[in-house]
């Protein structure tokens, strides 16, 4: 029986999950592999606060304990952001240490430098925790939809939108209250901007997108957008019509070009995705020959974003065991067959559109609203307008067929030019009925 | 580049498909594997219809073309059923060949022959495809989940089933009905006991609970009841109660025994199993680290059940020319850690209950009947009772709060013996609020 010596960078909420998941699993993990996977050490900052539970575990502060330390054969990272996770990293890969994070943002923002530097060194980089928590997503896209050509890419990736939208819905309060009680409660952080302004969740994309397509993808490519401005007659107005709000992350593969997204999305009330609730997590796949797979599970926490660092561990300490390294490519690809992708502009976009226009209540106004559509070849599928004053204006709510995003953004920049719409258009997209998940 | 060998035996429905990915991915495979990897020889007694696209494959009548084959790695089985696909695997197995099958039938009822067989050759077996189609749920559990101890599964693991039972709550028809239409359009077989019977659905609760569980279980002590015997009316109840339902195998880990069984369920309508829709099949797992995982995809069907296939060959041909053969357990534990299982007699069984009563339209018929269940300990939720003739008979619908399953049989034992009630009590059990897959 081998022993694969595992030190950990990071004490803090997924840290300490990670340390009692290997700590609880020992027995588990030596009868499924036949190898003692086993954490030496822990370097922390405030490594006085680490509970004596972790038995003969050894504690620092200083790193070097970790990276000089030759029995150590994979190191973990999970202290987040970029610096100085990024540095840490590159250091444990030139000590020749194999490496498993959960660091979303550094992944998706310097995954291409820290693969090149493991692909030097022969060692690998682990990081099923970056994406859908405890969810085997990774793992499903590198392995197990192996033989598809994955035609697009659609998700739920971060709880705490979800948790918020879920809750507006479910009590119609409004979106600060709602921020407000989960910030209380510990399902939000104290700056919530990564969560609800969908910069999480394109971090996310950013990583699903290089391996479901093999390409390189810039996060500043990917046109993100968050529910902030998201209101409580907006979801009474989705549910009117069928549909729940949910912030989703969407790509498409069309061949030579791919679609990328996160914005809220009006989802068809029957698709999985809609029925994606409290702070859970749904990624959705369509495949050419596997058609369509939904992967569901928490995407946050202690102890499931635990149970997949320790599933990365246990998969390169087999490698390890069986000197197989790098017998999947990181990226699901081999390197030298990821090519530099190409994000279809947002403007190019087309899908059909929900509006919420705020014009004042007098006649002639729904005329007025349809011929600037019309006049930028939007066709209308449906409208409610209801005389419920507010200040002075009434929603006048359309959903409109299929049309351009270039379109859309030039007909509501006349519409919020007129007198009569005195304030700004909400618009939101509709998942189209094609894409419904359920064949 | 290393060529991988692959002869496929069985040209049906699946082995179609299987070949359709291996021919149209083979590409993308190189670029993802680094190998070729060629289907070289197709066996099937009709071999004349096979079409001349498959190009330069080799086609025979002749199973030992493939069994003597030294250049064959890997030998794929997908005739289904236990003779001679059995025959077949063992052959290969003893020509130290790596073997691939979707074959539920045989995997749930001989695995522990084939698998111990595998291992003195030092072959692999791999059948991701016997469950859940298309949805990499096998090595979710190998893999993916390797840390956690699995404390339930509860899947739809039949789409046939689950396409009769949506189309009978979508359209209110009988089943009957709704069979004759599932046979004409293909999605269901002209002899269809395995599907709507639940016993395909048990095969896979063996596989799964297996590999989740880490002990050999036999088919035969797997409690299963089929769908044949619910009726529309039953469905409008279900919704009228907030439930929906689906034909569900169940098995919760109760550390020294183990629930097992495969029946209709009533499920919340907002858990995700309730709104698998279609023919797909939905695979619920609780982790004691992860949590709630789904995986949700299409069950069966030629390019989905080739994909996992696919996956399978290529994991496998990824072992071959890394050395790592068995760097994964065949059935997640190492073999001498697989115990002999010990599932919970039925009888013992806690869930609640829906019975629908067909009674006498007299008075005093509900206090009979509430005295009956209270005697039996059987405590009353809810109750329905309308007055809308069948026969001289109206049907008295109650939920019941959990109740052993010995109690309720023996409470519907003396029921059914009543004058007032003529017909046989239908009764379903209800999943339980606390497995609700929302945490």
């Amino acid at each position: 029986m081998k022993t694969i010596n595992v030190g950990l960078i990071g004490f803090g909420t997924v840290g300490s999950g990670t340390a009692e998941v290997l700590h609880e699993q020992a027995a588990r993990l030596e009868k499924r592999t036949g190898h003692l996977i086993r954490l030496k050490t822990v370097a922390d900052l405030n490594v006085e606060s680490i509970p004596a539970h972790l038995g003969d575990v050894k504690l620092t502060k200083d790193v070097e304990d970790i990276f000089g330390d030759p029995e150590i054969d994979i190191v973990i990272e999970l202290i987040g952001g970029i610096e100085p996770a990024k540095t840490f990293i590159l250091k444990a890969i030139a000590s020749g240490k194999h490496v498993v994070t959960a660091n979303k943002a550094l992944v998706s923002q310097h995954g291409m430098e820290i693969f090149n530097a493991a692909a030097a060194q022969g060692v690998e980089v682990g990081f099923e925790a970056s994406v859908g928590g405890g969810i085997p997503v990774i793992k499903a896209l590198k392995e197990g939809l192996v033989a598809n050509n994955i035609m697009s890419i659609m998700g739920i990736m971060n709880g705490t939108a979800n948790y918020i939208l879920n809750k507006m819905t479910d009590e119609g309060a409004p979106f600060q209250e709602v921020l407000a009680e989960a910030q209380e409660i510990g399902y939000a952080e104290a700056d919530p901007t990564y969560d609800i302004e969908g910069i999480d969740t394109a971090h996310k994309l950013v990583i699903l997108m290089t391996m479901a397509f093999g390409m390189h993808v810039k996060l500043e490519d990917i046109s993100t957008e968050g529910i902030s401005s998201i209101e409580p007659i907006d979801i009474e107005f989705a549910r009117e019509f069928g549909y729940r709000i949910k912030l989703l992350a969407i790509s498409v593969n069309h061949g030579d070009h791919v679609e990328a997204r996160v914005h809220p999305t009006m989802v068809p009330e029957r698709h999985m995705l809609a029925n994606i609730g409290g702070a859970y997590n749904g990624i959705h796949f369509n495949g050419d020959m596997v058609g369509n797979v939904l992967l569901y599970g928490l995407g946050a926490g202690k102890m499931p974003t635990g149970s997949a660092v320790a599933a990365d561990v246990v998969d390169i300490a087999r490698n390890i065991v069986h000197g197989s390294i790098n017998r999947v490519p990181s990226l699901s690809y081999r390197p030298e067959n990821i090519t530099a992708g190409s994000i279809t502009p947002m403007e190019e976009l087309r899908c059909p559109y929900y509006f919420r226009i705020s014009a004042a209540d007098e006649p002639g106004v729904l005329s007025t609203l349809a011929g600037i559509l019309g006049k930028n070849d939007i066709s209308i599928e449906s409208v409610i307008q209801k005389s419920r004053e507010e200040g002075g204006t009434v929603p006048v709510v359309i959903l409109a067929y299929e049309a351009s995003e270039s379109s859309v953004r030039k007909a509501l920049a006349e519409i919020d030019s007129l007198d009569i719409c005195p304030v700004k258009t909400v618009k939101i997209r509709i998942l189209q009925d094609r894409d419904n998940g359920q064949g």
